[in-house]
């Protein structure tokens, strides 16, 4: 039973002075080139840091030493599509574990997400939602600064509703907009309304989508806006949530606004990811398969082998990408 | 591989006609006393209905065989801890199992929720946030409507971040409020602002309160406002994410306002909860424990051993009403 294991185990028994950092240095290091900037200045009066949702601190783990060579971080919402990811990103990027080991879930002991690492890549289950993501972002941007970690680029690997795309199409986003149809993020920071745009990184979905198109057969890639839901039935003009007040026909009219705005799918972590890593001053990308044309239905009725087979696609996308850039740039992606 | 296998397993061979029920007749039927609300027209017109997050449907199953005899809904954050509350709901509730069987995940091939069903209980995980729980209510509520189930209660059981209450205590939700203080769930519907009340059953929270403290020793039960924020970190005030545009001062004045307007604690689900079970005609409560006081602190730093036993309390808590309620009208809640 998880919940009856310590907290944080202790997986490392180097002190953080062993580590040749104590987190107290935590200064906001954004004026130094690919690192990643934390926003904050009262990290620094911090003596140890807690990353509670992902069962590491500062105290017990030696942060550098186990993820100072992270370079791409993958996440996506289920604990199994982001498990089969990793073995997909061993298998693709051509990387061994020492004979008798195996890829273990490091944030097991939190029971919230599920991270593993393979080499320089960290794939990591953010479940559904933005404020899900939001946690696990505000915790991976830690960790990264903690381990010293450099030009780093994170991906979104997900699953999404198609707007006049056929099914199994995948999504290289090239900007997200919110449920107003504007490129922000709406937060509620002391009770006042905070706005920060969300905008991805044109050149990097466009380097992303070109690899894809050239390395790999049979997947039909597009870039396009995204439109980020917070929910998956009133929010995405779904009429088969519990509740619906609108007609088909007004439904039809929004997929179709959608469509003149140039959003090619809908999610449910585009906003808030973009805005995310755009204030870190972190190169993000999200890269969704769609799994139906919402212009044609709302229900995901395609048979579960077909799915699974279309889920590879944006891990299949994201995998060349990476292995193209680690070929041209060993060292540094 | 959980992704290889077939999406809707067939477990009941009953076809939609041998349920007596197809799923055509799904009329808005909010007019029978205590009966789910399904504000959705649209509903009478689907062939069949996919819930496709819970690896359900109507085509598949027979709901109402299945789910015919439900009368409380638990949701809570992880899948571990709803395994744990259903197992102790059988324990408490004295439920037997026929020898050779155990609880099963019931939503297991759709890889997104955990559900568990012991005797006239739904044990669901719900994930981290209002979307998250959104997706689950919408289906949860089409789910009690295609059983047929009567007289439901539906519970969020959960944790929080105490307001000026001691650490380990139980708060019953008697309000909920968003991040701008106003009891209200905001959603965005076809690119538009849609607001709705967000009123949480204050003599179901008394009621719940009073049991708890008269069969409950070594509990702290508190009946107050929540805070629904969308973020774990600015959302909540707190300065140990990895962004903060306010001081150490704005932040206390923050949380002295929120014991001003009554709130007790601070969750991430509560608005959206409340909003939606009002919107369908069903009671509902909000029980979470205390996992730090934030006026004292923002780092959750209590040992694991500490913390599952306190993340007991608001299950034994909701348990105990059940109980109650059971023992008083065995037929019906």
């Amino acid at each position: 039973m998880e919940n009856y294991e310590p907290l944080v185990p202790p997986r490392s028994p180097q002190t953080p002075q062993a580590c040749g950092r104590s987190p107290d240095e935590n200064s906001i290091n954004g004026d130094v080139e690919g690192y990643v900037r934390l926003r904050n200045p009262h990290l620094a009066k911090l003596s140890s840091d807690h990353l509670y949702h992902l069962a590491l601190s500062t105290t017990t783990h030696c942060l550098a030493d186990m993820f100072g060579d992270v370079k791409f971080v993958c996440m996506g919402g289920t604990p199994s599509r982001m498990e089969q990811f990793a073995r997909l990103a061993k298998q693709e990027l051509d990387l061994k574990l020492p004979t008798g080991t195996d890829l273990c879930d490091l944030s097991h002991y939190a029971g919230r997400y599920s991270m593993y690492k393979v080499g320089p890549l960290l794939s990591i289950s953010h479940g559904m939602g933005a404020p899900s993501l939001s946690i696990l972002l505000h915790e991976v941007f830690k960790l990264l600064h903690y381990a010293r970690c450099r030009d780093v680029l994170v991906f979104r690997v997900g699953t999404s509703g198609g707007v006049g795309v056929p099914p199994g199409s995948v999504v290289v986003s090239t900007g997200a907009v919110n449920g107003l149809l504007r490129e922000e993020l709406d937060m509620h920071v002391l009770g006042k309304l905070v706005s920060r745009p969300a905008k991805l990184d044109i050149q990097l979905a466009e380097e992303i989508a070109a690899e894809a198109r050239r390395s790999l057969s049979g997947v039909n890639v597009v870039l396009g806006k995204t439109l980020c839901a917070d929910d998956f039935y009133e929010g995405q003009a779904r009429l088969d949530g519990a509740f619906c007040d609108y007609t088909d026909q007004e439904k039809q009219q929004f997929l179709e606004k959608l469509q003149s705005v140039g959003v090619v799918n809908i999610e449910m972590e585009a906003t808030l990811f973009a805005a995310m890593c755009h204030h870190a001053g972190i190169k993000g990308a999200v890269v969704c398969v769609t799994l139906l044309d919402r212009l044609k239905g709302d229900q995901i009725t395609t048979p579960k082998s077909v799915m699974s087979e279309w889920q590879l696609h944006p891990q299949q996308v994201v995998l060349r990408f990476i292995r193209h850039r680690l070929a041209k740039t060993p060292s540094a992606p």
